[in-house]
């Protein structure tokens, strides 16, 4: 129970290094019966791929997905589904320097003090290339819960550093690099990326990540609650530094009067809920936002330590993403599926005779 | 595992409802020999309780702590530590009415449509009177942490609703009922809170819990973070709408040059991290914001339907807190306590011979 | 994880000491609608119960149980279902020296060096005392079994020392202290255990456990398996020192020809699988024989050492069971049902929808 | 939680299939600071691997492991070590057979009622092939439990069939194809496997496992023993229908002044606990019997049924070992092996500050 585990019955395994030479996952507990092929997995991987336009890292990763185990003959068996990804573009040579000093707001300092050891290639297993593993295992989930319950999970990029994005429609998500929901304003990001990057500096970003027809009735009471479950697997992410659902922190300043949704016999009014009461699904879609932190591997020079503790001056060459929220979307989308399809389980578990099924 | 475990290694096991003969927990896994005695618990049980000012529920609750097992001699002798609190003043009438139909804002609607059936006296067990057990649970690991390794936890409500608090000193917390920070807001939130009371209507709040002296190195990269396994504790807590680590959602809008916290020889210069980086704790304090919605039990009327679907006008009456906020600032401290207190055992449990120690 | 939980979905925390003030566990997992009610637990409480014969301890305990919660008009509500026992006829004193000397036989020595603090009196938590929680819990899975599935769990005491007991029938083995199934032998017994009281000595046994009604296709391939879930059970059972499945050690001289259980469309012809194949349920009885060691508490004078590692000559007074198998029959049926009940759960989370339901 | 994953703390999730492309684990939980190649894990293998001799399949696997994570220039970093081994002889085409009928005494049954659907090719995930990655993952827990401990697991055969097998020495055991540690029983051994192997019939055998310098304090009073890890362990290998600890079965007929090991200054004198006491270990060898049942694969034909539910006669043609129990002891060696280090780990966190140490 090192911590690499996700999920109690649907649940990820996930291992690996930046510049090791593969990344994977072992995926137990989907279900029997799935139609699931290699492609499958592929479309996600490829939306969270590096390489795939100038503002993000240029490292060349075609991140093929080998599935391994736990399919045959087009269908999940019910056993462990073992997905392989090679590193094909590492150039661990980029990485001499930084053996011996702690890049600010980088996990460098925690692990060398945690592990007395430490893999520094690519940031090793803090590299948020390791997120490749989850979305792959996402993309189990996301079918999974769509061919069984009509379950649809999509996000979305609501703010790049200071420019907030609205929500406009769907169709425009997968038409720019950024996730945008607003065609508008795609123009407007290219250019502060541009310029961003030859700042040498980074940005953070917001994402929202939304299920639509989620059943009621998926989550516990106390402790590991539906939304609390969705806290831990969000803000397990790297760079993750805000967790809200539904109002979220605006729920501080609202009344009880203007927070609690009002029902009707067609439904809810409101969702200040987010799809969550009392740790359960409510049956209206499930609202997550989350805040990420700008890329700690920039350019500009820095302030630092050596392991040593002397003073050193640290700035970060290679490729890095000068936003890592900009491909943070599919991953957010893969671990809200992943907790889903978990909490799917545990209810047919528990309450898979009640009779409203 | 249906929910109601909190930890890996330090965990707690909560049974209970608001209106059942008891509730309580099973502590498993504190280490042998701490001094221990329901003085210990009482204390922060008490800090919890209701009916210690007028603007918490009145219901009159002494939430007298019974030891039944795990401490021989007045030390913990590494086996479980049965804890139970008796309810004294259930007033199960009040609820009848309540039994038929679904209050907004409340999780009635989604326990019946999970279970099919629901205790509904005082919510039953999503009351939020279950936090008793966490908050004596919580007791339990914040001695042993201090004990152990000087850490202390602590917190301090900073929003009641519209109204921000300063941070002033850690010596006025507990001097009102609100456990501000600042003594010179503490008449304009009495004044606040009396006419929100006569309103029959409730707000939300704003809490920060701040945990010192917690030494580098817990925490794990992926998935079971510190920061991760922190954001599942709190958003497991009752009302709880969102949570933050560090500069949270203000790392949207950062720049990487502005985010990252350099380092000098005598330290991190900045805490924009909150004390986690890549999952790891830093050494540095550990800071967590949380967004706590307003009660949804007000008597302000509103709509809503009943079991057979028909719309109905639902009234809260009984006894409530007209902001659940204000007592959560002691349970939100036993939730961060108890996951340092799990990360601690489970960094022993993995570099226990890294030489650091 | 410190080892008080049983089960996964179904499952068991136990807690509390030979002479605490109660003991008890929480039962968490049990599915929402089932008709529980004290007298439910009562009578598998009644069957282990010390003080029933002049073979067994004459320890007078009700161990009458309370219902915490997780039950409301009569039905489980699909939450924790809390469970106390008072401790009542605790008598401290008896065990004043045994605090400084290791019993042969008994886990004082292995207790006081992990720990480095232990609880003496009456063995504290390594007394079979604690069986009774678990007996408890067992109740509850074994009426959820049988209304759920129709399956029943029985067992009876098949050798006691070196006297081997046919199965007879079920009816008898209710009629008898020793959970014997063939009532002819009974006298024989009697006189066996009052010679063996006289001697101050102890001896072991050896138990069938037996449950029908178990559907093809509860247990997992490899790991979790049923049989390991039901091995783990088993062997944690004070005293238990070895574990069988169908024709366990008989299956070394065994050929194939023989041992492989042929099937017909009547259904399998043999059952040397004991109703486990591959780790899995196929249908038929699931059995299982346990081998239990004599008591280590005797009064016969043994060699050992105390505290300061020096010679001494032990002797263990107090009340004690000369043969703890002779109350072991319900206690090993309870960890059957509770075994059998968490993977019920787990099947149906993993392959409900699978067509042969 | 699909029962792939064993162990707590140092914990092995496994995957694949016979017949598929790979079948590998993730080791997760291993500290860091371990030197580890992969000769180190390959030495293990190798003494598994099949084609060895005329007297296990014939079926050519080299099981060449690669490890492709948590290692850093030759030690381990305390993140996931990914094991993978690739299948390379594979013949599908020999089960085609079988993908129809149920193999008596073979988990075909009872995948297919399960699943609905398996992988018929070799067994599927029901092979014994299925037990390279547990190997593979034990010989980093026997080489971490070693170099912190000085703890050594050792088995050998203690039966084959009907033909008991003494212990004579340790060095005897890698000599010979069946891990006999008597050398003058080995013609006798070779010339009754090749007449059971003409006969196209199986037989069981029996295997000791022995773990050497395990300290005293690993394990648990309840529930989880030490004991009952390793019963749970043992009886989730293929095949394994019985386990003792220690005395085992002898214990059912022995008496308390025989069975419970006597102390004195100089340690015990006796081993009947098999090192085990009240589920924690007393610093003697941990003692540890299994029973394996004879291969179901056998080319004498048998009744059963096929998936209509209609007779039919079965004969399991192609390459199978006559006696699974001959490549049983180094599985059950690193079974032991792993156990013992998870509990390594669970005592460090529990009770790592016991003066003991």
């Amino acid at each position: 129970m090192s911590g690499n585990t996700l999920g109690t019955l649907f649940r990820v395994t996930n291992f690996g290094e930046s510049h090791g030479p593969a990344i994977g996952c072992v995926v137990d507990g989907c279900p029997p019966g799935l139609a699931l092929s290699e492609a499958d997995i592929q479309i996600e991987l490829d939306r969270r791929r590096p390489g795939t336009s100038r503002h993000v890292t240029q490292r060349q990763e075609s991140d093929r997905v080998e599935i391994l185990s736990g399919v045959f003959e087009g269908h999940t068996t019910g056993t462990p589904i073992g997905l392989l990804i090679r590193n094909i573009d590492a150039r661990s040579k980029d990485y001499s320097n930084i053996a011996e000093t702690f890049r600010p707001g980088h996990a460098d300092y925690s692990y060398f003090k945690k592990y007395g050891v430490r893999d520094p290639r690519g940031g090793g297993r803090s590299s948020a290339r390791l997120t490749a593993p989850t979305v792959a295992a996402g993309a189990i989930a996301k079918k999974w819960l769509r061919e069984n319950f009509g379950t649809q999970v999509r996000g979305y990029m609501s703010a790049l550093g200071p420019i907030p994005l609205d929500f406009v429609s769907w169709e425009h998500v997968e038409t720019n690099p950024f996730f945008a929901a607003d065609p508008s304003r795609v123009q407007e990001l290219e250019e502060y990326m541009d310029a961003l990057r030859k700042a040498g500096d980074s940005v953070g970003a917001r994402i929202e990540v939304i299920a639509e027809g989620v059943p009621v009735g998926w989550g516990a009471p106390i402790y590991d609650r539906l939304d609390a479950d969705i806290a831990h697997a969000m803000m397990g992410l790297n760079a993750v530094k805000g967790v809200e659902i539904g109002a979220g922190f605006r729920s501080v300043a609202q009344r009880g009067s203007e927070h609690g949704d009002e029902m009707t016999p067609d439904g809810f009014l409101t969702n200040n809920a987010g799809g969550v009461l009392g740790g359960i699904s409510t049956g209206q879609p499930v609202c997550v936002s989350l805040a990420i932190k700008p890329t700690s591997s920039i350019r500009t020079e820095r302030r630092s330590v050596d392991k040593a503790g002397q003073a050193v001056m640290v700035q970060t060459l290679g490729r890095h993403d000068p936003c890592v929220g900009i491909r943070a979307t599919p991953i957010a989308e893969a671990l809200l599926a992943l907790v889903l399809a978990d909490h799917a389980l545990l209810d047919r578990a528990l309450c898979g005779t009640v009779l409203r099924r």
